[in-house]
């Protein structure tokens, strides 16, 4: 079984990631191909970058660091599920990608983003050098949200029917890079 | 054999682009794991797109499309040689790539960059997202050249020891990940 990791990115206290990214988990565990997590990054409450050795020594000094280590290691597959913050990437997602290499290493991932008319797309724009350089695989298949505020009501989010089917498509995909890119995984 | 496609962005006569892609070329050759195959975007001369149809239809009514289509296609792997004009990436570069989309998806592209300080890393910055949208995988083994002036004389790039060290690098990730994308391309 692929194991998904669904990571939400945003701490904002009453943040629409925590509804998006509970309709992510529930999608992504009726989809069937899937075990899934949620990496709430919230509830992980990683510092900002505060290990000294690069992270490519794996010489954590942190418990949060072996915390999220450990969380990312058995992770075969992501979602991140982002806000865009004045157009850019949210810094959370950024500090705890930060803390981790080879962890990242040859895995897929999609992109959940909401916003206002963007739907966070810059972000996930901003996003895709960064997770590239780790050797992720960032896939065209994803789901963008615009004007989140009207998805999300009593802390449920309602997707559209487009995003909905989205989320399908992105989930597929997930699935047969996994599967493709085990051969890489076997030498990090 | 693996067929590595060097394209030399640049059309721009007296271009650096044309001696750093000959190097990347003899280099990619001397490698010994690849049939290599120069596409010059210059000599192609795609005019600024001119397809009626969308890429994904495969409908190509122009000669030059077909001949560019046919030479994508048998690609496996790429490297894009590459300027940086005013931070951004070359139009010729994001030209040719719009003509096709069935021919490029699950191929691994190498960037080697060139410009002043940047090393034209912000023209590669800039193409990440559009290759990913193509499910083309941008490696983050690459070759930037800052100051590229200075390496080239009489039309012929010397590369800094670093950089001919970085190339073999890119080189061989590009092998290792054209081998495990080869599943995904059989349902291409």
């Amino acid at each position: 079984m692929t194991t998904l990791s669904v990571v939400i990115a945003s701490t904002r206290p009453g943040r629409a990631g925590l509804p998006v990214g509970h309709w992510v988990a529930e999608t992504a565990a009726a989809h069937g191909g899937f075990e899934v997590e949620v990496a709430d990054l919230a509830e992980l409450a990683l510092p900002m970058m505060d290990e000294p050795q690069h992270p490519r020594l794996e010489q954590y000094v942190h418990e949060h660091t072996h915390r999220w280590s450990a969380l990312v290691d058995r992770a075969d597959a992501f979602v991140f599920v982002t806000p865009e913050y004045n157009h850019g990437p949210a810094a959370s997602l950024l500090n705890a990608i930060s803390y981790l290499y080879r962890e990242w290493l040859h895995k897929p991932v999609g992109f959940v983003s909401y916003g206002g008319a963007s739907g966070g797309l810059r972000s996930v724009q901003a996003m895709h050098p960064v997770v590239s350089r780790l050797s992720m695989v960032p896939i065209p298949e994803g789901v963008a949200i615009p004007y989140i505020k009207r998805h999300v009501a009593d802390g449920v989010f309602t997707p559209s029917s487009a995003q909905q089917e989205s989320s399908t498509v992105m989930l597929d995909q997930l699935l047969r890079w996994q599967e493709a890119l085990v051969s890489l995984r076997q030498h990090n």
